[in-house]
This record gives C-alpha cells, sequence and structure tokens, in this order.
C-alpha cells in the first residue's frame, strides 16, 4: 500500500507530496504543527490538540486554513488512505507561499499538510525498560508554548541525546531547573508520591499527553503540583518519567548516568501508563 | 523572462519549484541560508558569505552539499538564467529528506536551493530619509551566530516594526543592550565619532555587511568599538545606522519615535553607504 499525503487540497502519493521552495515554512520557519496519536481507529484527545493548534495559529496570527470539521475530516481520510488504525497523523499549516521577505505577507494563502504512519512498536519495548535522559541547557527561544516547526534547538537536543545512548534530553533553564525534553514533557514522583511537573508558561509546551495524566492522575487520588524541579532533584527522585503523543507515559531510568530510584520503571509510572493506554483504547 | 530556480540539482522554472514535505527545512527549519548582493554582475564579499555557509554547516553538522567551485558556479548560473545583474542570489541548504524524527537522520542528502531576483530600489529611496527602527525584546535562541532558516522570531520581530511604521526592530537582551535588528545588524556613532557595534559571539550573527564597514572604517581611520550598546544609549547617540546585505549601509534616524541626532541621515552613515557602494562597485 503506498503512502498517500494531504497538501493544500489534494491527496499525492507520497513521494511527490512537494510544497513550493518559497513556502514560508521552508524558508523562515513559519509554521505550526500536531501530531495526534490514533488507536484503534480513535484520534485520541483530538479535540485537546485541535485547541491547541487554534491557539498556535492565533499567537502566530496565521489564518486558520479551514474549520475544524473539515480538518477532522481531512485527518480520517489521511488515516484511511493509508491504512494507519494503530500510529499518529500528523499536521502542519504554515503562513503559506510569498516572495521572501522577513514580514507577513499581504496576500498568501495558509498551506495545510496531513501525513499519517503506523505505530512504532519502539516506545513498547523502551517501556519495559525505562528510558535513559540526559540534562542540556535549554537554548530555545522564549515562545516555547507555541507549538511551531521552528525545531532546530530541539533536533540539536534530540541528537544530543542519541550520541549519548540516551532517549531524551532535558532542558533546563539558567536557574538550573529543567524546562521539558526536546520533544515530550518531564516528570518526577516524590518520596511522598507527588507528582511534579513544570507549570505552564512561555517556557514549555503544554502537551496533551501532560494533561491527559493530569486528568488520570486526579481520578486516582493522586497528587500533582505544578512546579519546576531541578537535575538534582530529578535525580534524587523516587521515579521519573516522560510524556508525549508518540511515548504516552515513558518511564525514565537514568538521568545523566544515575539511575533514578531502583534503576527501573516505577510503579507509579508503569501504572499511569496502563492507565493512559486504557484511557484512549476505552475511549476508543 | 520567467523567474529559474536551482532545487537539488536541476534548474526548474519559479512556479515549479518544489521540495519535499519530509525536507527537514519545512518539519524542523533544520537548515541554513545566505543571501549575497549582486552588483554590475559581481558577487559582493563573495567568500565570505560561503565561509559563513561553511561554518553554519559545521555547526549544526550538516554535510555541505558540494564544494565551494561547483557552489559558485551554481550561483552564476542561476543569476544568468534570471538575467540578474544587480539584485541577490539566495542559497539554502536543508540537513535534507527523511521519515520525520528530531535526531540526524542515518541517510539524507543535503537540499540545495538557489534563487536570484532583481534589485529592489526600495531601499536607495529609503536611505535618502533614513530608517525608523522600534525595539523589541530579543526572544530568540541562544545560537544567533549560526545563519539557520530557525527565523520565525525574526519574521514576528519584523512585523512588529512594520506594524509601527518602521523598517526594523532592534531586538533587546535582558540588559537592556540592543544585540541586533532581525535581518540587520546595529551601530552607533558615539559624540565623539566612535562607531559602536555589538561585539560578535552567539548573541549576534556576524553580517558580512558589518565586516565590511569595520573594513572601510579601518581604511579612512575610523575607530570602531565592538560593544554592546542600550537603547538609552542609541536614542541620545550622534548617529545610528544599520547594515545588511539588502540594506548595504542604512542611516537610522528615529528609534522607538525618538529622532537620532538631528533626524536625518548622519554625515557618517551616509558616507560609509557611498564607500560601501563604491567598494562592491569598484571590484566589479
Amino acid at each position: 500500500m503506498s503512502r498517500i499525503a494531504y497538501v493544500n487540497g489534494r491527496y499525492v502519493p507520497h513521494r511527490q507530496a512537494n510544497v513550493h521552495i518559497e513556502d514560508r515554512g521552508y524558508q523562515f520557519s513559519d509554521g505550526i504543527y500536531e501530531v495526534i496519536a490514533v488507536e484503534g481507529g480513535r484520534l485520541a484527545d483530538e479535540d485537546w490538540h485541535w485547541d491547541r493548534w487554534d491557539r498556535s495559529l492565533a499567537e502566530l496570527r496565521i489564518a486558520p486554513p479551514m474549520a475544524r470539521a473539515p480538518l477532522k475530516a481531512i485527518a480520517r481520510e489521511v488515516l484511511r488512505r493509508n491504512g494507519v488504525v494503530d500510529g499518529i497523523v500528523y499536521m502542519q499549516a504554515t503562513r503559506g507561499v510569498a516572495p521572501r521577505d522577513h514580514a507577513f505577507p499581504k496576500r498568501a494563502k495558509t498551506a495545510l499538510v496531513m501525513t499519517a504512519r503506523r505505530k512504532k512498536p519502539a516506545a513498547d519495548v523502551l517501556a519495559q525498560r525505562g528510558a535513559k535522559v540526559v540534562t542540556i541547557p535549554d537554548i530555545r527561544w522564549s515562545r516555547c508554548d507555541i507549538k511551531a516547526v521552528a525545531l532546530l534547538p530541539n533536533v540539536l537536543g534530540k541528537q544530543a541525546a542519541v550520541e549519548k545512548g540516551a532517549f531524551e534530553a532535558w532542558q533546563v533553564d539558567g536557574a538550573g531547573q529543567v524546562t521539558e525534553g526536546t520533544s515530550t514533557n518531564a516528570w518526577i514522583v516524590t518520596a511522598s508520591g507527588e507528582l511534579v511537573t513544570r507549570r505552564p508558561s512561555n517556557d514549555i509546551l503544554n502537551g496533551v499527553t501532560r494533561l491527559a495524566v493530569m486528568d488520570i492522575a486526579r481520578d486516582h487520588q493522586l497528587r500533582v503540583v505544578e512546579r519546576s524541579f531541578s537535575v538534582a532533584e530529578a535525580k534524587a527522585a523516587k521515579e521519573a518519567f516522560l510524556t508525549s503523543t508518540t511515548s504516552a507515559v515513558m518511564p525514565v531510568v537514568e538521568i545523566d548516568g544515575v539511575p533514578v530510584g531502583d534503576g527501573k520503571p516505577g510503579s507509579v509510572a508503569n501504572a499511569l501508563r496502563a492507565r493512559y493506554v486504557e484511557r484512549v483504547a476505552g475511549a476508543a
């Protein structure tokens, strides 16, 4: 089955899925994106993603490419045409094609691209043994709350992790506090069993899986505290984990070579992962 | 004459100049660029641009798409095919096309795009009366020394300037010191006639026109001091100006609504602009 992409109004073979060289996404990273997990054909927490999509567009003053209903329809059609029942759908919108000039173009039509791919089993395998993370300075811009395609620092950070044999890099602000991973939110579990994750601000992306885990925690009478934590506190924590659309809830067993807890996935992280999977499947 | 672009080995009509939706430039802003001024068919300070091109690629560990000699040949061919004698040539390289994943792909071929366009007379007209600038917080990442296509903050800054009737926005760091414009370097002239511009660091792009002006200043026994300056110092300066490939040397006559000097282009800025134009033309 050959892959199909949606590009600006057309469903095209993936190999021929092109955008213009003067698409502002290509020349200026002037665009936004979302990634939605698909389980049993259902889009997980879909409206939270579209809410954030709307917010990112509004913050950058990019005209919405279309209303939510047709966006949802296209996402489903891309999934259907690619035979994806368990996997992800990726959507990107940019300010469109215009002669190169930094300021917003007077006339440009928001560009819209969607793709889908099947789930990779790697995340489940990794969750069994837990993920290693390294810490790096957070060198990103000041609007990390916008899910923009200006991801170059995230690329460099993830690569730094991979080269150290780690799954993710936790970025650390000037005060020594963890902001988030390069494509995931960061969490710890304290000795008293509290879940700690950074408060939403311009410094982090308010992850949809982060919100889902907060929901789950509330349902299970787990206390969640939204505050910053240092690298030292994370290394000394009872447990650590990270959350994202593609990783769900991923136990963290090592930070900069230091084992977290007993160096195995923690019981809280494991339980949250199970509840999260149930939640997505149950809603399907 | 229809425009022609170079895209990954082919010269194609501009309208059909496309890249794949999974080009990492489009999804991750994982690429770099240069803009070279062309005067009388000659590429201004060309090797300085290619030196910076090499440096940007090296900092991001993107494999050079080819050696300098063939890059120069393509730039000339793009200019020739577009009939550009006075204008600019734009070149962009990205880490190439690969399935979306933050870390560097194991197999990807550096993508290369070049375009050319004729000079816009707007810059000369503006230089006659001088440019207005506004100041904004510098919200960019920590590696502004790399000429990367992750330009979203620059886009937002330039747009803020345009909406206030200004030509450029000077970005200001946490200490109240000007870093640079969104696509230009910032300069002031002190009461004693010293030229002041920020020292190269990770905070600014070391502009080629900036370097050319330093050369010119030395040739004319003008003292250049590389140091930071505050917004207040700039507003009280004898003169101010900015430099870039497309603006050359542009007098600044107003900062945040406050006239600089007598509110007209200063004699030092005017002289530097004239010498810069001569320098480029003379070398042709």
